[in-house]
């Protein structure tokens, strides 16, 4: 028998953490992007239908960044078109400008994310923008979304350090991440794009965010793995009352065979977590599981989430 | 310029954790003991030396296991003869049985650890005993340890899960590590064999031994990351109070190529938290990840640790 027969992980809950937490799942949009690979428009659909089956309620669909920088999410007007969204379940798309915008309201789409920079170094390398250039580029972007009704989180990228910058202050990343909500913004993930956080930074972050009067409601936490901080840096997190987190099925995203493995927080190492704690988020681990088995057969490689790697061994 | 030249990790303290950890280093022993390849004795000497160059003030360095079954520590006699030990650094060595304290004994081992099993499934396969006939074997073991003026630790295995008989109640492995004390223990390292545990359970586990009557200050964690856990363990346990951690340089001891990687917590993933969390240990990161390099070098493969592949890639 195996440890998921055999009831594992046991639950045994922990005081002041979230009963619930919801899972935005990247995995369609911000792993697929970063994979070498570009995946055929008819196994994206089955991803989407797969995780939403596993229970998902939140899947971060696709991105109408310009073919020319993504070439792996072109396919976005098509996937919209061809997606057969389920009761209950969210489809959110990433929208980095006016063009984009456009383009999803084509599509019908009813919830949509902008990506901003919390430093100038990464806004410039990223967006060829300052920090205040990108807030007049999304402006208009977010007043026009919201006055069509859509939802609108913002994505903040190196939160917790920066490339070129080392260790970003956090009255920046607060002051920059208001922003985002003075816009319209109805949700804000905090974004560890290098992975370089630790448990007392996070605290400390959304304590920044708390005096400046934005509550653990409206805020997300995204972690990446690559010094193997991500879930130890979610618990600080959930510990603080945040309970949105995203992650990606099977840790899509990173590289597993580069020396620096820059994926997201998988899914699936998320669940086992939030399941040996007794918080309800609604997926099924081994559905989980099963869907990260059959998609690192399409990519060809094998799954970058420990759990999935040690339950499919 | 890299991430660590840029002053990464931050430093942000969290409340309510120890000011100072005792890394105890595992590689030497329960790393190689479970690698493939056997490491020459001269190899594992320069590992050693290089482990405590770096800082780390307590390095597993043997076990007295019968090479019969243990090949790769087959030489434990030769490496504690070649051995210079460095000041203020402690060596202590795997003992299982009589025997074993013989060999440790005329070898002038002075800190030595014995391996006790938490479930009676375990006990049985791994020790060919039943927990009670375990106690018997180690009773003489420790006693005579105890009055040659051996510091003894006692390693527990599957306090969290156990391969055969799913989750294990807090009391049993409350009651059984508590005879270990009672047998003349020092130091209890509670051991998540299979990897499976979550941060409630540890939090459980330690308040049922303070329950007990033992307090963290005599409580070790070795946490295994085959399902991603190790680390969010650690923090959920240093929460508690706990002020020694068990972890490998690294990540030696798992197989990066199998399906199920069961390898310990690597020291450098460890050592990242610690140093974003402002906790002294003693330890300098990046001595050890030239040392795990190193070490992948002669083993031929990629290090398991996530800072490791970061940093050298």
């Amino acid at each position: 028998m195996g440890v998921r027969e055999l009831g594992l992980p046991a639950r045994a809950a922990s005081a002041g953490l979230p009963e619930r937490v919801t899972i935005w799942e990247v995995g369609p949009r911000d792993g697929l992007q970063n994979e070498k690979a570009v995946v055929p428009l008819e196994v994206k659909l089955e991803f989407l239908d797969r995780l939403a089956g596993a229970g998902l309620t939140t899947l971060e669909a696709t991105s109408f960044v310009h073919p020319k920088w993504v070439p792996q999410l072109a396919d976005a007007a098509d996937l919209l078109a061809g997606l057969v969204p389920r009761d209950g379940v969210r489809y959110p798309v990433l929208v980095p400008n006016a063009r984009g915008l456009d383009r999803a309201l084509e599509s019908g789409v009813g919830d949509i994310a902008v990506f901003a920079s919390a430093t100038e170094s990464f806004a410039r390398r990223n967006l060829n923008s300052t920090v205040d250039e990108q807030f007049a580029m999304f402006e208009p972007v977010v007043t026009r979304a919201r006055a069509a009704g859509m939802r609108v989180r913002g994505y903040l990228s190196m939160c917790f350090g920066d490339t070129w910058e080392g260790p970003v202050p956090v009255e920046q990343v607060a002051a920059v991440g208001r922003r985002l909500f003075e816009l319209g913004c109805e949700q804000l993930s905090l974004g560890d794009t290098i992975g370089v956080a630790t448990p007392g930074q996070v605290e400390e972050l959304i304590d920044a965010y708390a005096a400046a009067g934005i509550g653990v409601d409206a805020l997300a936490v995204h972690f990446h793995d690559t010094y193997g901080q991500a879930l130890s840096n979610t618990l600080a997190a959930l510990r603080r009352g945040v309970s949105t987190v995203d992650s990606s099925a099977g840790g899509l995203g990173g590289c597993p065979y580069a020396g620096s493995a820059t994926g997201n927080l998988a899914t699936e190492d998320l669940v086992w977590m939030l399941d040996g704690l007794g918080i309800a988020h609604g997926a099924d681990l081994d559905a989980l599981v099963a869907t990260s088995v059959w998609m690192a057969g399409k990519l060809g490689r094998p799954s970058q989430s420990r759990v999935v790697q040690a339950l499919s061994g």
